[in-house]
């Protein structure tokens, strides 16, 4: 966890005095690191990302998968460090991918400019961001129960471990709710909230497990249009979040036939598409105390 | 405000029980917008973002600034909607900036690649990211009352509109705080934490107001490194978030000569480089209640 986190000093200013007219303390804080990225592809710059460091092959992956670009493990030959350098070191900041040859590059790439010109406008600003879903989960047949479902953010929380030395970075986890209680198969953090799902779902298709059927991916901040985009790209069917959604994401969730939770806060959740995959609650009489101790 | 958010009716589980064992309420939520914008520059399409409709004009002109590409009012000639259309309605969400003809159009329109290939790699990917700084904030002499530093969040929310039916949108405000209190002089809500900061960037080139020496900007989330060089490139000498600053952040913060305010909390802040700016109180024997009510 070395490169995730950075220490320095800083000055903080407490100001509801404890007689003292003008407070302050000189203290050593932890901060969640973050740098650029840069993804190559064929040796060529494809795209720099500002992340924590940190599971970046992960990243890599999945910000791959999410780009549409690929889908399945096989299609990803090797990933591996460049030798980029600042003042003489080696930063871990560069990655090339290698992909199988049959898969395409991205228009970006191929210097394919998609737009059209203004003269002849009328493209639709929303298929510019909208990839193509290969997977489908409209047709899976999760049931979460609704009190599992309900424990998820918490679930979280707990097993976080750069947040609670710096307070700073967003976590995605993807969970197995099949059982009894909820079991967390992967969770990563980073600085930007996508960046964090990109390592799920990367990690994930490393092993080999991508569509994501039948797992619910919580994640901690809110649920944008490019989340929701990123779970159905991985074939996730569940995804929750703790804080709201936007109207976008909503309206790709019901499209696309994925459950949408947000303002998930253990007593209390919201179901925003796809209502039918949260089923009752697994303990009959359920007590505050069960949800949210 | 109509199109910066949008009603949907969402189901309501509520788990705390009064009795009943599996509550459900259905409701209607109010949801904070979110639409692709596209820019163009020239006829071509520059980038894509999603952000909340309203004040896009403002997006565009920060946005514009934030890549480097623009400093001041008479360098953008002009904004204007195109025709795009989105089953047959005109969706709003394509501007055309003109610019100055002889303001040059970024490397990425220009076909030009700044990466070398990685057989000869050794390029810093911080280069990549960064932008070239023309205004010098390191000498604005910008001296802040600490109490009314601290006071800056709980301002910004009071004014926040969009927030307070959505629970959903990030707020950046520029403020005078030279007074006896401080004086909020523009305020932009967006999903995007960056897009409501390029909304007052943008707001203020538009003004013909760039650079904003002697201003401090408040933001409600996290302070990036992206944002403390939209807010250097801007010419503001203090930036202060209500929540966590990340390790390049601070970085940039520190070269720049900016004030980075971090865990801005009403009774206590974080001061992360920058520490002249911030003054002693204007308050004598400031207690409590003067700064957070």
């Amino acid at each position: 966890m070395a490169r995730m986190t950075q220490r320095r000093k800083i000055h903080r200013f407490q100001l509801d005095g404890t007689g003292a007219e003008h407070p302050i303390r000189f203290k050593e804080d932890v901060l969640a690191a973050e740098e650029p990225l840069e993804i190559r592809l064929g040796g060529t710059s494809f795209s720099v990302t500002m992340r924590t460091p940190g599971d970046d092959f992960d990243l890599v992956a999945g910000f791959l998968v999410s780009e549409g670009i690929i889908r399945h493990q096989a299609e990803l030959v090797s990933l591996r460090f460049c030798a980029g350098e600042r003042d003489g070191i080696q930063t871990f900041n560069v990655v090339e991918a290698q992909l199988r040859p049959d898969v395409p590059l991205p228009d970006t790439m191929r210097h394919v400019y998609t737009s059209s010109s203004c003269g002849i406008c009328g493209t639709d600003s929303n298929e510019a961001v909208r990839k193509t879903i290969h997977f489908d989960a409209s047709q899976d047949a999760l049931q979460v129960p609704v009190d599992l479902l309900a424990e998820l953010p918490e679930r979280l929380r707990d097993a976080q471990a750069v947040f609670d030395r710096t307070g700073g970075v967003h976590a995605a986890g993807l969970f197995k709710v099949d059982g009894s209680r909820p079991e967390l198969l992967c969770l990563r953090e980073d600085v930007g909230r996508h960046n964090a799902v990109d390592k799920v779902v990367g990690w994930a298709l490393r092993q080999g497990l991508l569509p994501l059927s039948g797992l619910v991916l919580q994640v901690s901040g809110r649920a944008s249009f490019e989340l929701v985009q990123k779970a159905a790209l991985a074939g996730i069917p569940v995804l929750s979040a703790v804080s709201a959604p936007s109207s976008l994401a909503v309206e790709l969730a019901a499209e696309t036939g994925l459950t949408l939770v947000g303002f998930s806060r253990g007593r209390s959740l919201n179901v925003y598409a796809g209502r039918e995959r949260v089923g009752l609650p697994l303990r009959t009489g359920l007590e505050e105390a069960t949800v949210s101790p």
